[in-house]
């Protein structure tokens, strides 16, 4: 270990309450990317993140996309530093509602004790302005202690991550020469567990479609017209009703197409990992795994697709009773994809499944809002084998090298526009209430997020 | 005709303007029953009539319930008159959204040009505040002209008809004296045509029910859980998408128990009905009937159960998207039943329903917000021989016995607490959008049936 990385790791653990307080700044900043009304918090995120930049040197520019800004930062690091690493994160945040389910004001951070020690609470705290922070103050104390990143640093944060990235492949195949490096690195994912680091090397894919349904041309009497009127929330919940049996698998023909078992290599290893799924249901209610059966907790999770519907309304949803028929009824739903997917077939079946469901007095639309494929990681990244190795420095243990049931777009988009593999080194928990109410940050994975993220730079330069 | 007679229906014709008005001025109090956050309306709605009886030497008295008020009236009419007569009506409107498909403000009345000459454009236009002033105009003439009712009249109206009526029968059982009679009139039913007058002789009934659903303790993320946890919109689609066939009819095992076929000369009678399905539909947007194949229209209309979801919602209902797994889900359902179906069986079939369907991790309520059985009423009611009288007089055409989709719970109330009959005798039009974006009622509707309501209180006296 170099003297510099010693002086970089002292002045991040001497500094964590300021980093923290800077923490705290950015998750004020309610930068929900879903409702437009939110449009300028996004902007102001982006503003507040290019100025931490400027700050260390680095040139940073926040650009237009066909939505919310992306800033992208620069530092070149040492002469001729190699290699080149681009950090990407997002600053957009889920909506924070039901808000009358969070303890404390989702959009003021507070600081709480945990079983774990103290614990960030805010929407955003780990998903992901925590995980981009911690990163950001390992930049901060390299460039305390040695005027710049051991490496060249590039940044990519984007805005609309939440919301399918809508936007970012466009950027990123219109900024190729800004955004050219040799690998990334992405902390939006998960430790094992508070002691046991992860690097995740799978990830599944998204569908995310609205369907809208409509049928009369205006709300009717559900006396006069019932057992004669097209009634469209019978209809949307027929068809939603279809789209699954009972134990969770999804009926539209083909969606299995291209699925593959889980490798023997790979089940045997993720069989060896100590997972509970008592423990992981048990920690929000639950005790009956509700997915497929005959496959194992974490294949559910990692290896196997779903169908949710996320969100339905329509007709009456007041106090008390109304006998109306609706003139329409409306859903949000998603279907989880894994490698062998392709998410515009996927959306081809649901269209094609709706279509074959709908009445002649009946018009719905299916709108798709994001698509990801599934992905798997190209574990011969040499940023993968230094990411176990300061891992193992930092935490005196292995990292677990597992899957991730949720999609990081990106990863796919920077491999096919860049051309660049990407190491996904997280440090978030699975309590962590990610897109729920009180959503927290262990400050123990906060501040060992930093520390490793400091060696890593450390190591990547080293490694060359 | 009496002379009295002639001088009562000049008067409505004279005073056709100001009884409108003070018809506006009922429309402009928001007595939504619904929502509890206009129950001071409510309780405006029964003062303002309170005030309108007392002013035609009633005695009036606006009576509390366990909900919304009831206004009770009396006149004893001409010494020893009778029969004695129970006008029953409702001061209580439907909900008004959603508010942006309202041509001008609910709960600001306006007169506009339809083909059938004026009309009134309001919540509650005709269901039910412009068919109760109807008989209130009538009163008013009578008083004017008179001095008093030719029958001695008692008048019920309560303001919870739109949510069940759930007070009525126990504060029906608890004021029998106050409100014995010999039978009962109501307009709250429709003419069959725009010239030809209706007497309606069977109602189906209702369960109106609302479900919901809880799963997780909280909102989770759908990558994370997706596969694992049990999601309770996903469910509750399942369960309603069971509910019913494609062709309509409902799955519930003895729902169709006691459901008898409509009696021959019934359904001839029907069979000979000018009725357009095509038509009916047209008016809405629509053109495929959508209930049980195999059945005449009226019948599907006037005598099948149907079972039609009201409203629902759960998840996230925003603008774009988000990944969530909610912890709960709601629906409003709502079967329309016949005579032979007990509502408390049917309401035991859905809880039965449900609870076959909910998996270990998942708890359902099936809260009940209204029940009332399907009738029939006797058609030796001798003040159906009166009215199909009147009706003939005042239309110069017979009037259609025919059959309501919707439910009147209050006439088998009358007939189980007080042993009386109903005579329903209405002046609604099929496209007067009751329950719907811009209610109205046809003026010269109103006016016939003031002129009507007169003419049924001079025969009634001249029937003894």
């Amino acid at each position: 270990m170099t003297e510099q990385l010693d002086a970089v790791l002292a002045r991040l653990d001497a500094n964590l309450d300021a980093a923290r307080e800077r923490l705290f700044a950015l998750l004020r900043i309610p930068s929900i990317s879903a409702p437009p009304a939110h449009a300028g918090d996004c902007r102001a995120a982006a503003e507040w993140l290019r100025a931490e930049f400027a700050g260390m040197g680095f040139t940073a520019t926040v650009h237009e996309t066909g939505g919310h800004p992306a800033l992208v930062a620069h530092h070149p690091g040492p002469g001729g530093a190699v290699p080149h690493v681009l950090l990407y994160g997002h600053y957009d945040v889920q909506p924070a509602d039901p808000l009358e389910l969070w303890t404390s004001a989702p959009f003021e951070p507070v600081l709480v004790d945990g079983p774990h020690g103290p614990r960030i609470r805010a929407r955003g705290a780990v998903d992901d302005k925590g995980q981009v922070m911690m990163w950001v103050e390992a930049l901060r104390a390299w460039h305390t202690v040695a005027g710049w990143p051991p490496v060249a640093v590039t940044v990519l944060i984007e805005g609309e991550e939440e919301v399918g990235s809508d936007n970012l492949d466009a950027f990123v195949a219109a900024n190729r020469e800004l955004l050219r490096s040799d690998v990334a690195i992405i902390s939006d994912t998960g430790m094992w567990d508070i002691d046991t680091p992860a690097i995740t090397t799978r990830l599944r894919g998204l569908v995310y479609a609205q369907i809208d349904v409509k049928a009369a041309a205006r709300d009717l009497h559900s006396g006069l017209f019932g057992g004669s009127a097209l009634n469209p929330i019978n209809l949307l919940t027929s068809i939603l009703g279809a789209l699954r049996t009972p134990d969770g698998r999804v009926t539209m023909d083909g969606f299995y197409d291209g699925v593959a078992d889980l490798p023997p290599t790979l089940a045997a290893q993720w069989q060896g990992l100590d997972f509970s799924e008592a423990e992981f249901l048990g920690s929000v209610g639950l005790s009956v795994p509700a997915g497929e059966p005959g496959r194992t907790p974490l294949e559910r999770m990692w290896a196997r697709p779903t169908c949710d519907i996320n969100g339905i309304w329509g007709g009456y949803m007041g106090a008390g009773s109304k006998t109306v028929i609706p003139s329409e009824a409306h859903a949000k739903l998603s279907f989880r994809l894994v490698p062998g997917q392709d998410p515009a077939r996927i959306a081809g079946l649901l269209r094609a499944f709706v279509a074959a469901r709908l009445p002649a007095d009946a018009q719905a639309t299916v709108t798709i809002l994001g698509e990801a494929p599934g992905m798997e990681v190209d574990l011969d990244n040499p940023a993968i084998a230094a990411a176990t190795d300061i891992l193992a420095e930092e935490f005196g243990r292995a990292a677990v090298l597992c899957g991730s049931g949720g999609s990081i777009p990106v990863v796919e988009s920077l491999r096919r526009l860049l051309g660049i593999d990407t190491l996904l080194m997280g440090f978030g928990l699975d309590d962590d209430q990610v897109h729920s109410p009180d959503e927290k940050f262990e400050l123990r994975c906060f501040h060992r997020g930093m520390r490793s993220h400091a060696r890593l730079l450390d190591r990547l330069a080293r490694r060359t």
